[in-house]
């Protein structure tokens, strides 16, 4: 039971067609792969890879904010509810063997850094750049492509 | 997907044979009912309830006190892992729309405690008997066996 | 600095005047002994004993369920919000170097339960019974006043 | 009592003298101005600020991620423990009417980014700059100096 591979997805809660199509991308490809799928449970990317990953036969965990299942999207399989409110985010990235991270605003920023924090893999699509005053390193890998997202956070996660 | 039943099982870790056969005969009767199991995800009581579960078919969700996913026992069909301690103890019964308790010590109180506190019904096969100082009722429904335990708690649950 | 005693106390909402009189006492005097008092911050128990603390110029700290100071009662030194709800409970008693639980309903035997898992000494003035299925001992220590009550405490916090 | 300002303070952990130097001038103005510091309790920026903050009479909470005070350093009034390792990053920003940020690595983004969430204002003194993909605002307000670190928060604290 222990070998299924977790991927946590985050990112923008509020999202343009291209970036939904993204997400969805992301899911079915995760699905594809056997690896379960954790988000925050909610809306926008959480939404779109959850919707895509149940619709190509995958598993979605949603962990949610607040007390109640009626919080959380359509395309959960199964949800935990926390009674945390934002500081749930920690459990989501914490969950993931691999973080992959689409758009985004602060919430999305504040999982990031979590999963850097807990030295989990971070894989972005057109997400934060993120710059250190004196650092010049690149945290999050950067890449271009859903396939490209899924197929680095798989190799990473496995890593 | 929002009309699945969760019901928490908590419980001793340490448990003798009497109680691991009742654990486990709870767990394949909520199985059975379609219900998704949630516990602490470890040992005794936890690891039984998910045996008995797993083995019926069901599907049992184990919510983890540290950071790794080896913490859990080998009948978890997906973990979550939390890193709040015993301050997990918390959203394995806020994730319950009734509990089961059996058996069990201050784990298991402080469980039976904090569903009492949000009002989640809970069911008591050989545990904790409540007595305030200067009140009477009795707030955990007693029942005798892991078949009217499940009934009970699955009445309750639809309430 | 490291050398402040810290007694966290527990205690009902929704108290009488014996009560409330029985809390202010144990601040008042928790206040004369140096010790720092660690509450949940808001009513009953937690005022009364935060205001016999301060009016005899001792410190209180308030350990906030929500997100605003506003919340917290007016004989609070310091207060911390946490955005936990009843889950900050855990934080409450944790931070004390013993327990005083005084009447109380569920949440007090929740916040007992989790000292007794931490190891943490209990001391109850009017509370919670616990009585284990198969166990005889008795895991708060009693006392009838608030002089015994914080005597106790104090002995045992010092361990 | 509720007219007490709170600032909370984060930064590196592992800082030149450089900018402990700026930490601690951060935390003798706060206490000058009669503002509560909060931090995280423990080295490098949180101990640096402390110090100078207790030095100059003021009071410094730290919001430790352990359950033992002894993880604390040297210059805190009080500390509270919360066993939520990194995830008390959460409760440290929470609890300041404003932020200030020097130097720091990837827990301090996320502090920072869990107070913008909050709406928490954050002022930043060489630390992260925080570029969105598509956003050209400017989240943190960059200052030069800790004079006008301690001037900005206060301002935008009591906003």
């Amino acid at each position: 039971v222990s070998t299924i591979r977790y991927i946590a997805v985050v990112g923008g809660t509020d999202v343009d067609e291209a970036v939904t199509s993204h997400a969805e991308e992301v899911g079915r490809l995760l699905a594809r792969a056997g690896a379960v799928v954790v988000t925050g449970g909610r809306q926008g990317v959480s939404a779109a890879v959850s919707r895509g990953a149940v619709e190509a036969g995958g598993i979605t965990l949603g962990i949610l904010p607040g007390r109640s299942r009626e919080e959380g999207n359509h395309w959960l399989s199964y949800s935990v509810v926390t009674d945390l409110g934002d500081t749930r985010n920690a459990i989501v990235v914490m969950n993931g063997d691999a973080v992959i991270a689409l758009d985004g605003a602060y919430g999305t920023l504040n999982e990031i850094a979590r999963a850097l924090i807990d030295g989990v893999p971070v894989v972005g699509l057109g997400t934060w750049e993120l710059r250190r005053h004196a650092v010049d390193d690149e945290a999050v890998v950067r890449v271009s492509t859903p396939e490209e997202a899924v197929e680095t956070a798989l190799r990473l996660a496995a890593g």
